[in-house]
């Protein structure tokens, strides 16, 4: 089974207490991909400019991501640019150069029947409703993320796409917004009356929350000593997911005559999934950009998985 | 065995979004007494003026906590007036009259040697040290909680405290001003350094750390639909933290002839009590004041932690 993943790609210029990079490879598309690549097999459909450099798209290739979605335009490549503060919470942007990311349309609908998981990260919610309505028939899981801005911009097509995913991905902040509703219990059920059978709230270095209609689940983050950069912590929780439910589906004999696919994903198999995510996601923030995770093995995610064990069980 | 409390008593005015309350019965001593009573047999020793409501006396009697240390001086009881927005997590002061707790003394030191455990809760460090140097023999586990205002302005006395204490709570924000570190790994390790056994950083809303030299241990909070008033939830976690200590004495056969006390407590019997603690304040949070803490049952508590199982195990 593999996973498709829409979503940034970026070039990052990232300063933290701990250093700065400059041109760095990014965007959302990027770290769930590297992330879900620990897992299962994955693809990529994004966008770069003609300025992209071609060992970032090595390092795609290293890692096997399947980069044929990945569409290379005239123009500049997006480019951000933050500077995050001790707290390591929410940067502070100094830049953003949308680039040929501005008028990306995602186009190889055909490719995208072939992907039971499709995992549409921060993007438009236009360009998210369009990937949707294009292929929705042939998508038996799709997963979303999103951010304030097109909270606050693009409310309503927002919720469409919310009506037709089936897992939500937000920061407290952003469930908050979206719902205005400060309780999470309350916001998460919000969203999961409107349509997604799952929601997972992220709430960074504290951890995060699972939520279905009937079910909570709450784990703490792995708590880092050495934590340099959080960018993409977020999108690799997410990556980590995708990808555990990804290569879950290849142990389950013929999904396809499942009557409903959306039931195969147990509430345990989700909290075994977002318990990997959080484990991705620790690593991470060890370094720069996707350095960490351009390196990672499943070895060493399992060991961690263990530390963890350690660490919260009771 | 038994606990003894030492700290503020007070009458609060409470304001949050959801309600206000006047003169009511608060003070860190009254939290941690409330929820210790749960497990264990309670003192407490601390002051309230000549207007201190005789209904609030009797509130603390129908719990069963020992009041012969708390002495009633001539004065105006401690009062203390803070307001929380949505957020919930911390209160602005309006204002904070400090009566006869200005000049509060902890004298009936004799009476301190039949305790096995003692609460020091945020009083002045010189009142804590005083109570460590005139019973320190006498006392086998000794805690403490802290706030910012001793440590920008009694840090000196304070760091003699935490060097004589066996555990040490503080919040995530008191523990970075006290060691100047951000990490909390790293600036539990300089507390541990510095004598205490085990140090607790308590993270609100999201749960709470526990340290020793080798361990960690780090549990969400029960997450709740419906809080009212945050008052108090610190303190009450401590008082089930200590409650619990105290009430596990009581189940080993003459402690009092272990060669080291301290280290009767293992990380496992801390970690119990850290989840005790943690349920407890999940109650306090529900209404305002002591409300909920004073109609509290051990039913109602064990129900809770099994929903907390749920809520947490993996």
């Amino acid at each position: 089974m593999s996973l498709l993943i829409v979503g940034s790609i970026a070039l990052d210029t990232i300063e933290t207490p701990f250093g700065k990079v400059s041109e760095e490879l990014g965007g959302a598309a990027v770290y769930s991909s590297l992330a879900a690549t620990l897992f299962t097999s994955c693809a990529l459909v994004g966008v770069v400019g003609h300025d992209f450099p071609s060992k970032n798209l090595a390092l795609l290739k290293q890692r096997s991501i399947d980069v044929r979605g990945l569409q290379k335009q005239a123009g500049e490549t997006f480019r951000w640019h933050g500077v995050y503060d001790y707290n390591l919470n929410s940067p502070q942007t100094k830049k953003t150069s949308l680039g040929v990311f501005e008028n990306f349309t995602p186009t190889t609908f055909k490719h995208f029947d072939q992907f039971p998981l499709v995992f549409l990260a921060n993007i438009d919610p236009d360009l998210q409703l369009l990937v949707i309505e294009k292929t929705a028939r042939a998508i038996p899981f799709l997963a979303m993320d999103t951010m304030n801005y097109w909270i606050e911009h693009k409310y309503e097509t927002l919720s469409k796409v919310i009506a037709k995913v089936d897992l939500v991905l937000m920061n407290e902040a952003e469930i908050r917004q979206y719902t205005n509703q400060y309780n999470l219990i309350t916001a998460a059920r919000m969203i999961v009356k409107q349509g997604p059978r799952f929601v997972i709230v992220k709430q960074g270095e504290y951890g995060c929350i699972l939520f279905s209609a009937e079910e909570i689940f709450n784990t703490p983050s792995f708590l880092l000593e050495k934590l340099r950069d959080p960018t993409g912590a977020g999108d690799s929780f997410a990556g980590g997911v995708l990808g555990y439910l990804s290569n879950y589906l290849s142990t389950l004999e013929k999904y396809e005559q499942q009557p409903n696919f959306r039931e195969v994903f147990s509430f345990t198999t989700m909290k075994a999934a977002v318990l990997q995510g959080n484990i991705l996601a620790s690593f991470t923030v060890e370094d720069f950009g996707p350095r960490r995770l351009l390196a990672l093995t499943h070895d060493e995610l399992d060991e961690r998985y263990k530390e963890f064990e350690k660490l919260t069980k009771y």
